[in-house]
């Protein structure tokens, strides 16, 4: 357990240091859940997440055990480049193991906050047995949540939402190794235990969910996710315990409401978040999260570190799963105008072409066929049904992809 | 003139009906700019942009005056979501005239916020000249920015700039019609004289820049801009008096530079902004602001209301413009291996494979060759250079597009 104490002292030591992120109510989130919706927005924070609240406390509270020799850390992400701004703001240096696959965008981030990047590992395991044997050569390895210090710092989260809000229902919590959410619930029910803690894991890595159900840690697979930053195969020891005693539930989302919560937060709340950090969204809008009718929900958006491919990706993705992008394909005749005909089609129903791509021939198309592949902005399922029966009763074959 | 006590009341009304947005300090972009920057993340607002403020004031001051034939409005962004928040808010009925062009989201979002939408119009001009009409049936008229309680109401995001950081050296704006700005200089100003006013419009549409420039209002072209929100042809006659007295300067930035700033903000700070919203921020980094080393500057992000198809163009646009995306096409030999020996060449530069088409055929090409168009992505110019010599020097042909 982390005592209350600990987590105030935490504060005391990141206030200035940090961002003191602000906690923002969504109007239309609201509306959709009848409940009064708000977002503590993380991913406001330096470095795109709350990671450098703990490691900041770490650094600072043990500098001199530390010593010149500094830090190793081992990740793909939002711990790198948390690790990377403590290091700086705590004067020491910094050396980051990345997996070979890490994203251009998190190495480049990670560097430009002062730190060495190492790419070495085909996955974060071997990348992080490549930091361990850094830390025998006298630099300290950085645990990014099996970690009292660590829990301690992340637990500032918890502190500042009860201050903006003093009394919310739920707080809803993205949970990978489990730092976040012991930090949180160990700030929050010493002060009021009848706030519900309510984790959230993606379908993919149910490590946490599992481990509550067997009573102990166990191993999961991690299957592919867009929530990447809680794709962690097994919860912290030090955190499993805190999670049992303090958090009320652990519940799981698909990778498609992941997805349509992170469209949703861009597009209605015009805030970037991770898949992780939109998980909260994901299940408060895929209805897994029991709320007393009007009641205060806090959303924890842990972080919007997204690539710019996979911001476009899950953009894409949200729109289809939707019904507000149609991707499909036609056979016309390969005579002049039939192209012209098909879109006229489109445009009656109102539908908004976003790509064409026209190719001549095909090993399965007729020599006097040409198939066009369609991107097209729709404004629901029933659209999408429109230009389906408005085309096929013109006689166009039309085959709707993903 | 707009007096300081009409903003102090229009800020009393306001309590508790809009959001008080967070000021939020950018770590990147003090770094960038060695400076302390801060945004005013007026995307966070209800509706996504600061129109709110100003319609609520207005509708609720006047409620009495306007009755219950309620309002009318044209718009195909955030004014007409705006006036739609405004109307519920104030009980009344609000129809909103939008050309017919306007985005399926905004459309959606406005109807969303119970207002009626009026698809009427080929131009913006038309669907004001519509509304017009609409009000002489005896619906209130509600113009975007010409209009001294709309501008008071704006006026409360300088307040509360003030009160989140009493001495920024520099506050920049985005200048459209010229109520945000009228309104923010007119709450600033009277409480702190030394701190500088600076518009920032496109230089597509340079409306206030020339008004400023001539004395008097001026009717521009306005071009094709990503920041459709601040293009507007002319600034408004109660807003330009206030400009010439109260805001120090007024620059243009380049569409290119806001489409970075775009990207910037949502890869550094995870905060979507519209083109409007992002031009501060694209004039601060294109060095065109005169700042103080060190000293405080202010960007107001008016908006967040960009459509997920413009969100992705943005992105794209700004990933090419930064060099870290390549796009070309190679033609090779139609023999089995040629794409794989292409594609090893492009992995050891460091470059990663984003879309690959392989279209066999072409007017132009070889019965024995084929084109592929790829796109990569990459660190930046240098890489996009040494990919280029890489290839060429493996004697395939390359073709780099926009």
């Amino acid at each position: 357990m982390i005592e209350f104490d600990e987590i105030r002292e935490a504060a005391r030591l990141l206030e200035g240091r940090v961002i003191r992120t602000p906690l923002v109510r969504s109007h239309t989130f609201s509306q959709m859940a009848r409940a009064e919706v708000y977002l503590k927005l993380e991913s406001l924070q330096i470095g795109g997440s709350f990671k450098v609240r703990g490691a900041t406390y770490k650094l600072l509270k043990r500098r001199e055990e530390i010593g010149p020799a500094g830090v190793v850390a081992a990740s793909a992400g939002n711990h790198a480049q948390g690790v990377a701004l403590a290091a700086r703001a705590a004067g020491l240096p910094a050396m980051i193991v990345m997996p070979v696959w890490a994203s251009m965008g998190k190495q480049e981030a990670t560097k430009s906050y002062g730190a060495e990047v190492i790419l070495a590992g085909d996955s974060l395991a071997e990348s992080i047995s490549i930091a361990r044997g850094m830390a025998e050569e006298g630099r300290t390895f950085i645990h990014p949540y099996d970690d009292r210090d660590i829990i301690a710092g992340q637990g500032t989260v918890g502190l500042e939402v009860l201050e903006d809000l003093p009394d919310p229902d739920l707080v809803v919590v993205p949970v990978g190794g489990g730092g976040l959410i012991s930090g949180i619930a160990s700030a929050i029910k010493p002060l009021r235990p009848e706030t519900r803690i309510i984790g959230v894991q993606a379908a993919a890595c149910p490590s946490a969910f599992e481990a509550l159900r067997a009573g102990r840690r166990v191993s999961v697979e991690a299957k592919k996710s867009i929530a990447d930053g809680i794709s962690v195969k097994e919860v912290g020891e030090a955190n499993l315990p805190i999670i049992r005693e303090h958090v009320d539930k652990v519940v799981l989302v698909e990778e498609e409401e992941i997805a349509s919560a992170v469209l949703a937060l861009l597009e209605r709340k015009k805030v970037l978040a991770e898949g992780a950090g939109a998980a909260p969204l994901a299940a408060l809008l895929a209805s897994k999260l029991a709320l007393p009718a009007g009641g205060k929900v806090v959303l924890v958006i842990s972080g919007g570190n997204l690539d710019p491919p996979l911001m476009e990706r899950a953009i894409r993705q949200g729109l289809l799963n939707d019904g507000r992008m149609m991707r499909f394909s036609a056979c016309i005749e390969d005579v002049p105008g039939s192209l012209a005909r098909l879109l006229d089609l489109v445009a009656v129903t109102g539908g908004n072409v976003l790509h064409i791509h026209h190719a001549r021939g095909g090993k399965d198309l007729s020599l006097f066929k040409t198939r066009v592949d369609l991107e097209v902005e729709t404004r629901g399922f029933g659209m999408i049904e429109e230009i389906k029966v408005a085309l096929r009763a013109a006689g166009y074959e039309v085959v709707v992809r993903g």
